[in-house]
């Protein structure tokens, strides 16, 4: 019943290509998801990937080719003939899986695909479709609907149902509009079926619906769905009239992306990458952040080599460099780890900023205690230096408030000005911390070392 | 349609709170959805928020429960007789909810609850949750389903489902069973409604069903649900008998906590925070991670400390410890990030941990180069010795090539042995590299220094 895709598995399917076996590679398939065969493309070369696809019947390689990720589908795409493309899926899947893959096809053959598909309906569907934004309630909602009007009675319904539900594989929702199309509703299956048949859906539909427009972004979609659990969203245009619906599949795909996203970027990886992809693709993805790296490095050097004689002079001033980058590095994290996902997860409440920066203050001075103390009472046992025990000290204390701090009000910074707050995480603010946390340790090394000394 | 909580509305709720304005409290609330009032509790007092959940219909009281945080639902209910909780909302929930609510009670007050629930069938269905273990796909489901049996017509079933559904919010599917209850397929509300009434439903159901056993893995479900696009998922016993089912808004919950979790571990915070939860909880969540750091600071200056008297003659060397133990923590990162993404999405595919390693190596020699060639370029430019220069190019891209293969390997190995990978990434793996990154470097300087001054 479940699968699971293995290395004999992928041997078997690649033998069974190589012999040309049609049957048996037909009633491999038949078995399959094709979330399965999806996965299995992922494994083989396009060649072999293409053999199998022209032996799958046409609703299957409809949801094949949606399963596929987007990059491998337009390489799939690439080297399949624009007639077949339209008949073989475009033309049996849902609008808004089709307009996706052809939305990211050049405006030619944009054109050409449209122009080859027989069902008029679909084809102005994702017309449609193609004019909204990506990452907008418009660019997530696909145009299958079930739909009936507050006048008509139940038996009308169920009628007019059969005829409408040919097409949609499940219905979640029947929506209930007016004359002018403007959405009023919805009513359940259960609620007809348990209703005499002449009654009238104005009397029985329930009215308080949710909606989204479809300006509306989709991470904010994702986060109404989410918060009142719901399966299926309608989708309305500026005026109230029902254009589309979001079910809760689409919004999966937000969800699991925004938080992938923020946990590279908070990792130092700028792209969204696989594990298996190329190294060429990996490195584009990660060599913005080490050379950000790279410059604090460079720019620590220069901060150090500033106070080359109080180096010369006290060598162990040099020893508690990686105490001090590495302490304001993990707190500026912590700190704007907490506010990232707040954020993310609407989780701030209505608490000011001010209120939140003086509760980072009051936690970064319990922290600062602890971590201060330990390193004092370490340098009291093992250090002979008053001063470097001092500076030490003092200097880890001020570090993590002022990481703390700073780890705090930068992602909400960015957040005011619209600029992603994970962005604020990982590299960046590991790097600025070691750069002032440097500067901090050796101000208060050279007030100690003068007093001490 | 859409709520959005503000200082203001709060402000404006309190001030009814404090003049009893109950009917205003009512109709104030009586617009709003639970999952919203849940939100306004997070913001009030326990006497104030009591006050308004006293208000409220039994129903919406259940919703409101269900919606609340596991903390402040706990907080919560320890301020109401056990007679209110049971029969104000126990009797109510669906019987997931229920199970999870009593299940974080004390021994006592479970069964004295359950004592006082009415429904005796739901107090049954909540004893039989209760067995589960949390995070598997028993303590997952819920016990309420549309059952039909396989031998029935379609009239019987109707008449059976107008029956079964009074209970159940939404009908997603109808479970089909034969006598001995074993799960036999799904038919939808939308086949019946098109088959003729006496058709049998064993001609007409759908047999090819995905489910899950008890024991299954919360996170197994979820990447189940999330890769076959599932809005809900039958759950079997080991005979195969049907016991209850899962749907998607309990799956996005699993989604979405993994990935949080896994953020918050690479973030150095070890308990799942809220930003508005207090100093206390903060501290305890990020401390641990603080204390490894100190330690790792504490190790590196001792491995300093051991070549005193190379950075006594040589204070230049101190002054790119900051380049190279940002940069392996930089690089480290970003190599178990990709592991532990790839572990959470199923995307590592079939490739061997050879070729992963090997995969690594080759991106991380790239990086090397790249970054150790930047780094040459500084020095030959700004430093007048030729040691130091060849010492902190030779062990950047050392470091690098180091904590690339060691970010990679770590995960894995922690996958292997059942640990989470997610351990490995943030303040363990940066403080790691840190200590042998400074090892790399010393070493690599004490060789330089000997043969080119």
């Amino acid at each position: 019943m479940k699968f699971e895709l293995t290395k004999e598995y992928i041997d078997n399917i690649k033998d069974v290509i190589d012999n040309k076996d049609e049957a048996k590679a037909i009633s491999l398939m038949h078995e399959l998801h094709p979330a399965d065969i999806a996965e299995i493309y992922d494994e083989i070369n396009i060649d072999d990937a293409k053999f199998l696809f022209l032996l799958l019947d046409d609703d299957t390689a409809a949801d094949v080719i949606a399963e596929l990720e987007d990059d491998d589908r337009i390489r799939f795409l690439r080297n399949l003939p624009v007639d077949v493309i339209a008949k073989k899926f475009i033309d049996k899947m849902d609008s808004d899986d089709a307009a996706d893959i052809i939305g990211t096809m050049p405006d030619d053959k944009k054109e050409e695909i449209l122009s080859y598909i027989d069902d008029k309906e679909q084809a102005g569907d994702i017309v449609d479709l193609l004019h909204y934004e990506a990452n907008t309630a418009g660019g997530l909602m696909a145009k299958e609907l079930v739909i009936v009007n507050e006048n008509w009675t139940v038996l009308t319904c169920l009628r007019e149902l059969s005829r409408q539900a040919e097409d949609i594989d499940e219905i979640y929702y029947v929506y209930v509009v007016d004359d002018d199309d403007i959405l009023k509703g919805t009513i359940s299956l259960k609620r007809m079926i348990l209703s005499p048949t002449s009654a009238k859906i104005i009397n029985i539909y329930q009215n308080d619906i949710m909606s989204v427009h479809t300006d509306e972004k989709d991470e904010d979609v994702a986060r109404l769905m989410e918060k009142y659990d719901l399966v299926a969203l309608p989708v309305i245009d500026s005026i109230g009239r029902l254009v589309g619906r979001i079910t809760i599949d689409d919004v999966l795909d937000v969800i699991r992306d925004e938080a992938d996203k923020d946990y590279q970027l908070a990792s130092g990886i700028s792209e969204d990458i696989e594990p298996t992809d190329s190294i060429w693709r990996q490195t584009r993805a990660r060599i913005p952040w080490l050379l950000i790296g790279l410059g604090g490095g460079i720019l620590s050097a220069v901060v150090l080599s500033g106070h080359e004689n109080n180096l010369a002079v006290t060598p162990q001033l040099a020893f508690f460099v990686p105490l001090i980058t590495a302490m304001g590095g993990n707190v500026g994290v912590q700190s704007s780890a907490i506010i990232v996902q707040g954020l993310a997860n609407n989780s701030l409440g209505i608490e000011s900023t001010f209120v939140r920066v003086m509760r980072e203050l009051g936690g970064s001075l319990l922290n600062g205690i602890i971590c201060s103390s330990l390193v004092f009472l370490y340098n009291f046992i093992f250090s002979d230096s008053y001063a470097l025990t001092m500076t030490v000290t003092v200097a880890l204390f001020s570090v993590i408030v002022f990481a703390s701090i700073f780890g705090t009000i930068i992602p909400l910074m960015l957040n005011r000005i619209k600029i992603d707050p994970a962005l604020a995480t990982g590299p960046f603010i590991t790097t600025l911390n070691d750069i002032v946390g440097l500067l901090i340790y050796l101000s208060i090394g050279g007030l100690f070392y003068t007093y001490f000394s």
